[in-house]
Formats: structure tokens, C-alpha cells, sequence
């Protein structure tokens, strides 16, 4: 590189930062950019209605020609799911290990984009050139198999990208983390890391997955009748590991649920789960076993109303019925916001009398590294300047504190919103402005035509309901000829508040007289008068305020 | 008792079991009603727009004149917070320990029940009869002071309900548990115990309050700049301790957000407060002293968006707005539900820059006895029978285990549901049906007018929004004179929609004029007809639902 032409390395979020999910991260070396990830959110309680949040990708769109590739680190949903909608507005190929491939091909399927899309395998192991920037890889542990971290090589040094990781010592598969492969990337020189913030909360070393897997087993060895399992469809070294408990007990599995058959699938089918040719059974055979040679591997671990589990344990499932003789292990944490329906899908198990396994037995371990393997990942890297990424804003302040705690300088430590570009010039860092980023809500087929108004309006309906009242005017006298009509929906119980919808009619019909009387007879004035009064007299009388819709109609 | 004249005991739950929240539980001694406890809950995530839940107590109100008294354990609003509604259905005497009264008088007075109602003040050493039932009771420790456990005689030995406990060996007030009683109560004869579960499934001890207070000194001592605590309004012994570390460091103390005034006034003037005349000031007084020399107490630590604390984060509020030089105390967790929104302020704290202090921190403990504390309750009580309250399912069910490990028979406890009475005879047990029980919602000013129809209203409502279309028709004729108007709210941007919304006008029309010439003109076939046809379209074109509202209007 020249003077004249010094090179400009840009890196940013459009998701994932000051916020659990939705991941996305570009680096650009001058006029390429390769994008992270493409995943989805689930929406927060006050997005109602809604099904998925995906990244505002609108500076990829105008940029388009430059986007070289968007690499996936790993199948999980927050990594991948939003993948078909990015593909849908820009066309560029996609990178991914085969495990992460294959979940991908069937997602880029259903939604209608997997022809017009450039897949490209690789494993850690891969060197490619992007555009015209050299990218490698290094295998990483989480808690679904081919993971991997992402090594972009600038003039400046490398940027990293460590995706989701941990440090498991005893993984399922044998296939440690790539420590070596890290540690040299680190002597050769990083300009900047991006790492996983996850747990930088949480002190100490996470357990590692063979743990789960004895505690696993242990339950399997020690219970007589039919054991029911719930995970995370993805956590195929899980899945092994039932499987594993399975055999071993003598026990056939059954698999219940879209999502677990699915993965259960596509991990057989390219080699990521091992199990003997006899050991799944169709749900419908589960009559032909006895309880103590039954396991059932299904859904429903976050305690959704419709899933398998609870459908199971509400007598509302086609085959299975839970009941006081069976055991459910519940190999799963809840995720942030799912506390309460987790609660109650073990309070139903406990009512029905199952013996329930879940909590301070070992048979969850988090996928992601806590405070000693960051600092461990901190340490093989050597960054100069640190971003620290996946998390809420409290983890990513933890995790700079871990950073700082190794020696990495404050204030080579930039703690990022969504947008916010760190760029590189001769090896230092600034801030450079924002690109435009953001959620982009899918409502059913809509993307993105969901926005604030609509969500205010649901807000609105959902706490005390709506009234409208409809009344029809005579075009030329401007009198009224029926109504007004006040049909209340979510507003009150209509049979046990006759009095006051009856008191509301009179009111409302009081306030057109008026206005008609004095001749106010435009159409937003008639309207609002009715709003006012109508909203003043129901909150008075019932400290509710309802929507209120006057509709007018002219005959 | 003769063989005629049998006594017949019956204890149940009319909340507080199988949930957390609205504690009232009924124990009955012959004639004698004696109810524990008169507590709301707030609602859950699917009862939208309710404000609070109370019990229902139409057993209560069929019984009245045999219901003796009401009895308060402590003055949490789960345990005191439903009294003004109950009061209002039957007029009884209610028993409380001081500061408990203090706080339920002003509930009372604002309710309009305070001077129709006989309050009893009573301590912990009171020996009182009433109907003909000797009630007396035993001090706990509790992160309330005054909470009293109570002890029903009955002649097949005594009811002994724990209230909220925990057994803290370095109280804040000095006053630890009565174990002495406890024991005696337990030496002379329990028939039955009730007993708090809410960490039934936490092992060990519960934290001290003292250490608590202690790791809020250390935080006061190291810390320059201005500091905030927040915690519960009704912590009062936590209270204390900021009052104390204010004291120490030589700071003013400056106290906002309306509960907590409120509780404060109260316990200050009752004497369960000790503060130096001059150590509070009045929070328009703020700007007169530097950081160093200012500690603010707030409400606001479950992240509720209008709480002081969140304005205060928000700029929004009039005097306090956090920044960079402030450290801010979390003193309390995240009560279930809340998990999200505790979140959200510790974020929003970060971003801001402050210290934030919480979490790991010593500066929360919980007012519950963990196992080992309920199996000392369990020795100490020694009962025959055991029916675990205060906690979800799982939590009674965690709580039966204990019993049975310090040797209650296992077919002696009972896991009651709310309603199901357990009754006594010749000191058997048995269960007896149910009682009327549930859960009444308050909306506003409506107490039990927001249901099941209401709520599923509100539910469909907040997904996906309402299409309310409106046309007139000739009542001879049955033409539609005016209309189909179609207006939505919540469903759809109206102006990105055009098309979809032309389209179903055009459908509506087309479904009312087939239905004209078909000779279609009962109003319910319409509006059938309609409501499917339009729903139909609009799901296959946005895989939405919206609620779809069709009036017809004659003229």
C-alpha cells in the first residue's frame, strides 16, 4: 500500500450488538465487504403480533455491487434465519460449513431463493480469497457442531470474528476448538477482534456438553419408566448424546416435532449424528413399546403453548400423553423473556406428577463461553483494538472489563450500537459515523410493513379495547338519520355494562345534536367532538380509555 | 368435644397456591371463619389491560356472618393488597401487627372503606379469642418488619401458618425469629402447618439482611461521585441500611417516587425508621449539594417504564438526570415476569455510563427461607399433617420433598390447588371438595367486568389489529346505499397498503351484492359472509388474522 492509497477498513454491526440475536456484522477492506451472519430476533413483548425481526440491510442494498459474500458461522437461527430475506433484495453468495449449509438449503427452499443463490461450502480449514481479500477460518465450540470463527486479512492486520463460542475441553465430537490455529493468528498480528459477549457476566469456565451428557445418562440409568427429553432442536451433540443414553439403556426414541425431525435429518444425512439403524421408531409405533424401552426426544423446551411438550402434557397431543409414571428431562435453559412459560410448562409436568428433571440437575451447559475463556480468547488474539459483540450492552461493558483486565488499552475498546462504523487507517481506529440500521418487522408475509403506528394502535387495542360508533347523516340537511350504534370489542363485559354503553349512546347522540344545532358539520370536527366526549365520560366512569372509531356515513 | 359434637377443622387457600401472589388462606373452626392474608397479584403477560388480580371471595360473602376476622401476616401488597376490595364485599374486623396497619390504613381511607372498618392492632406476644377460637402468633423475620407467623388452636392441636419467612441470625431491627415459641407451638401439638415454598428449591441458607446492608456500605464508602439506590418501597430494614451508609459518608439523602415516600412517612412515624432530622432533603434540593454529599433513593427497581428510575435514565425526569459520574445500586432482583425490563434499565444505566451495581454484588438478598430454613420451620413445628402455600406448583412440590426428608408422611401433606379444602376430624385429614375460588380482575374502576370474552378480545386484538367495514343499506330495498367502508387500525401502514385495501373493498362489495341477489337479507348471514370472505383473502394475501367488525346500517 502506498500513501496514495492508503487502505480504509471499516467494521460494523446491523445487528447483534446492544441486543441478544438478529447477529450481522460487515468488514469492509476498501471495496469489499463481506458480511457476517444474517440472522433473526424474536420480538420483544411490545412488538405485538409480530413473527420475526430481521436487520435493516438497506446500506447492503445500496451498496449491492460491492458486497462480495456473507459468511455464516454456525446454523443457529440468530445466525442464519434472516438469510432468505437478505437474499431476497441482494444476490451474493453465501459461505457456510456443511452442517450450516445444510440447514440453510432447506430454509432457501421454502422461501423460493435457493436457485438463485451461489452456495459455497467450506470447513476450517478453508482459504479463500473474497473479492480481492484473503479470508480464513478457525474451528470454534458451541453448541451446534462446524462452527467457526472468521479471519479477515487486511494490510493492517486481521480482523477477527470469533462467532458463538466456547472453550470445551471434552467436546461430543472430539474436535476441539482450533487453540493452535487462534494462537498463531494472534502472534501474525489482529488489528481487531469482534468476540462473543454472551456470558461475560458470568465468572469461571462453562461446563462443558459431555457433562450434560452424564447427567443425561445418569437419569436414563436410573429410571424405570418411559423417559420424555426436551432440548433445542440444534443441539445435535444433545441429540447425540440422548441417543448415546438411548442405546445404551436399551431404550427406541421417538422424535417429536418439525424443527427436531428436521435437524435430526439433515445431521444424519451429512454425517453429524451417529445412531443405529433401529433405534428411532415413528411416533405412531410408541404404542408397541413398553414404558422402561421408550425415550421421546421433542420440542417445546422454552415452554411454547403450542408445542409438542405442552401439548403432551395437556393431553392435547395425538400419541403422547404425560403421565405420573413418566420422566421429563428438561435439557435447557430459558431464554430471556421465556422465564414465565418455562415455569409453567414445569409447573404442568410436576401437576400431573411426572418426576421432572430440569434446573440444578447437570443437564443444561450454556453454549457460550464465560469470563475465562473470554479473557482465554482475549489472550491468543492479542487484538489491538477490541469490539466486543453478541449482547446486550451490560455484557458488552463486561466483557471490555475482562478485556481491559488482560491489557488491552480502554481505549482501544469500542463499545458499539448497531451502525456505529470503526474504521481503520494505518493500523488506528476512530469512530466514522453511522450507516443506516435498524429492525425491520415480519408480520405474517409482511416485511417491514409493520412500523410504529401499527404497533402503538395494537398497544392501544390490547389494553382496554375499542368502540366504534357509527352514525349515518343526511348529506343535504346535515341531520342525522340512524344511529348513533356503539359496538364495543375487549372494551367490557356488553351484557353486565348495559347501563353505561346505554349512558355512552345518549351522550354521543347529545354531542352530534349539538353540533348539528350549531352547525358544525365537518366531518373531523364532528369526529373529534365525539372522541373527546365519549373518551372523557368512559374514563371517568370506568378509568379505561378504549380506541375510539366514529365512522360517519353521508346518504 | 363429645362423640356428638365433633370438631370439625377446615383449612384452604383462596390464592397463594400454585401461584405467587394473592396470598389468602381460610382456616375454619367449626362456626369460627378465620381468614390469613387478603393479597393481590399482578396480572400475567395474556391478561392485557388488567391492572391487578385479586381472589375471589364469594365464598367468603355467602358466609359472612361466620367470618370472624381477617388476619395480616405483613404488609406486602400480595398480602394486603386485595383487603379494600374484600372489605367492601363484608365487613369484618381486621387484626395486624402495627406497621402493617399503618400501611393498610391509608389503602383504606383512599379506598373509602377505612372508617366502616374495625382494625385490631396486635404484636406478636397477643393472645386473642376470636368467634370462639384461641388465636395467637409468633415473630418472623421477613424483608418487612412486623411480619407474625399465626397459630389457630383447635382441639386436635393447632394450625400454624408461617406467613413469609426466613430465619435471619443478624436481623437488621435486632428482633431475630421467636424459635423459642416456634418450638413450644410445636412441643404442645400441630395439627397442620402451612408453610411458605417460595425458595423451596433453593438449598442452603438465605443471605442475611445485615450482609446486605454491608455490601451497600462498601459500595457508599469507595464511591466519590452521586449515588442511587433502588429497591423495594416496602424494604424498610434495607431502607434503613442506605439511611445508615448515608449517615456514615456524610451525605444527604434524597427520596423519590410515590411509594416510597409513602412507606417511609409511615415507618418513620411509627418508629420502624431512625434517621437524623436533617439527613433527608427535599429532591428540589438537590442542586444545592455536590455529588459527593447526595445519595437519592428511588422506586423504580423491576424497570417499570414510568418509574422514577426510568426517568431519571431517560432524561425525562423534572429533577435527576443520571450520568456518567453516577453509581447506581440495584438492590433487588428481577421478579418473575420482570426479567426483561430489569434488563432494560441496567442497559440503559450502562449506556449511559454509570457504575452499575447489581446482580453478583452483595446488595440483594431474598426475604424467603431457602431448604434449610423451611426444614428448621418443619423441626421446629413438628406437624401431623403439612400443606405447603406461597409458590407455584413446583415450588409446593420442591417444599413436599423436604417435609419427607425430616419425616413428615408422605400421605400426610396435601398440595392443594386454590379452593380445595383439607379438613380435620378426630386429627384425620381428608380432602372435602372445593370451595368457589379464582381470580377476579380489576380493570380500572371495573372489578370482575373484564373476562375470559374481553380478554380473548384484547388478545386477537393486539395481534394483528381490526377491520371494521361499514355500509348502509335501504331498509325497502335492500340495496346498499353507501359504502363498503373499510377502516383498519393496527392491521396494516395504511398507506403502503392501498392496493391490499382496494382490493378488499372490491371483495366486500362484490360478497354484499351476491348476497342482495340471492335474496340474503337476514343481517347475521351478511355479516357471515363477510366477515369469512374478507378473512379468507386477507390471510392468503398476509397470513394475518385481524379482527374483522362488519355493521350494517338501515336507513
Amino acid at each position: 500500500m502506498t500513501k496514495e492509497n492508503i487502505e480504509k477498513v471499516r467494521v460494523f454491526a446491523l445487528g447483534g450488538v446492544g441486543e441478544i440475536g438478529k447477529n450481522m456484522y460487515v468488514v469492509e477492506v476498501d471495496e469489499d465487504i463481506i458480511v457476517v451472519d444474517a440472522g433473526l430476533m424474536f420480538p420483544d413483548d411490545d412488538m405485538l403480533g409480530v413473527d420475526i425481526v430481521i436487520p435493516d440491510v438497506s446500506y447492503l442494498v445500496e451498496n449491492e455491487d460491492r458486497v462480495r459474500g456473507i459468511i455464516l458461522t454456525h446454523g443457529h437461527e440468530d445466525h442464519i434465519g434472516g438469510l432468505s430475506y437478505v437474499l431476497k433484495k441482494i444476490n451474493v453468495p453465501v459461505y457456510a460449513t456443511k452442517l450450516t449449509l445444510g440447514l440453510v438449503e432447506e430454509k432457501l427452499k421454502e422461501a423460493g431463493v435457493l436457485r438463485h443463490t451461489t452456495l459455497r461450502l467450506i470447513d476450517s480449514n478453508s482459504q479463500l480469497t473474497i473479492g480481492s481479500t484473503k479470508v480464513s477460518f478457525f474451528r470454534t465450540n458451541h453448541s451446534i457442531p462446524d462452527s467457526v470463527g472468521v479471519c479477515v486479512e487486511t494490510s493492517q492486520g486481521a480482523v477477527v470474528h470469533t462467532g458463538d463460542f466456547k472453550f470445551d475441553q471434552t467436546p461430543v465430537d472430539g474436535k476441539q476448538a482450533e487453540i493452535g490455529k487462534m494462537a498463531a493468528i494472534g502472534e501474525r498480528g489482529v488489528l481487531c477482534l469482534l468476540s462473543d459477549s454472551t456470558n461475560a457476566e458470568r465468572p469461571g469456565t462453562t461446563k462443558s456438553e459431555t457433562e450434560v451428557g452424564q447427567g443425561i445418562a445418569d437419569v436414563f440409568d436410573k429410571t424405570e419408566g418411559r423417559i420424555i427429553v426436551t432440548t433445542f432442536a440444534s443441539n445435535v451433540h444433545r441429540i447425540q448424546q440422548v441417543i448415546h443414553a438411548s442405546v445404551k439403556t436399551n431404550r427406541k426414541l421417538a422424535v417429536v416435532g418439525k424443527s427436531m425431525i428436521r435437524v435430526i435429518t439433515i445431521a444424519t444425512r451429512l454425517g453429524y449424528l451417529d445412531a443405529p439403524k433401529d433405534l428411532f421408531i415413528d411416533i405412531d409405533e410408541v404404542s408397541k413399546y413398553r414404558d422402561e424401552r421408550l425415550a421421546i426426544l421433542t420440542t417445546g423446551s422454552q415452554g411454547e403453548p403450542m408445542s409438542a411438550l405442552t401439548r403432551m402434557a395437556k393431553g392435547a397431543h395425538r400419541q403422547i400423553t404425560i403421565n405420573v409414571n413418566d420422566t421429563v428431562i428438561i435439557a435447557a435453559s430459558a431464554i430471556p423473556g421465556n422465564e414465565k412459560s418455562v415455569s409453567g410448562i414445569i409447573d404442568k409436568l410436576h401437576r400431573i406428577g411426572a418426576d421432572v428433571v430440569y434446573g440444578q440437575a447437570k443437564v443444561h451447559a450454556s453454549g457460550h463461553g464465560s469470563q475465562d475463556e473470554l479473557k482465554l480468547m482475549l489472550n491468543l488474539m492479542q487484538p489491538k483494538f477490541f469490539v466486543p459483540i453478541h449482547g446486550e450492552f451490560r455484557m458488552q461493558h463486561a466483557h471490555r472489563s475482562l478485556a481491559v483486565s488482560v491489557g488491552i488499552k480502554l481505549e482501544h475498546i469500542y463499545l458499539v450500537d448497531k451502525g456505529e462504523v470503526v474504521e481503520f487507517t494505518n493500523g488506528q481506529a476512530r469512530l466514522a459515523g453511522k450507516v443506516p440500521s435498524g429492525n425491520v418487522l415480519i408480520d405474517g408475509l409482511g416485511v417491514g410493513d409493520v412500523g410504529n403506528i401499527v404497533l402503538r394502535d395494537r398497544r392501544l387495542l390490547s389494553k382496554d379495547g375499542i368502540l366504534v360508533v357509527v352514525v349515518t347523516l343526511n348529506k343535504k340537511t346535515g341531520e342525522f338519520i340512524s344511529g348513533p350504534n356503539i359496538i364495543s370489542r375487549g372494551f367490557v363485559y356488553v351484557r353486565e355494562s348495559e347501563k353505561l354503553l346505554d349512558d355512552a349512546n345518549e351522550l354521543v347522540e347529545s354531542i352530534l345534536k349539538k353540533c348539528v344545532s350549531e352547525n358544525v358539520n365537518e366531518w373531523s370536527s364532528l369526529k373529534s367532538n365525539v372522541r373527546e366526549g365519549l373518551s372523557r365520560f368512559l374514563f371517568e366512569k370506568t378509568k379505561r380509555r378504549p380506541m375510539i372509531l366514529p365512522i360517519i356515513m353521508e346518504v
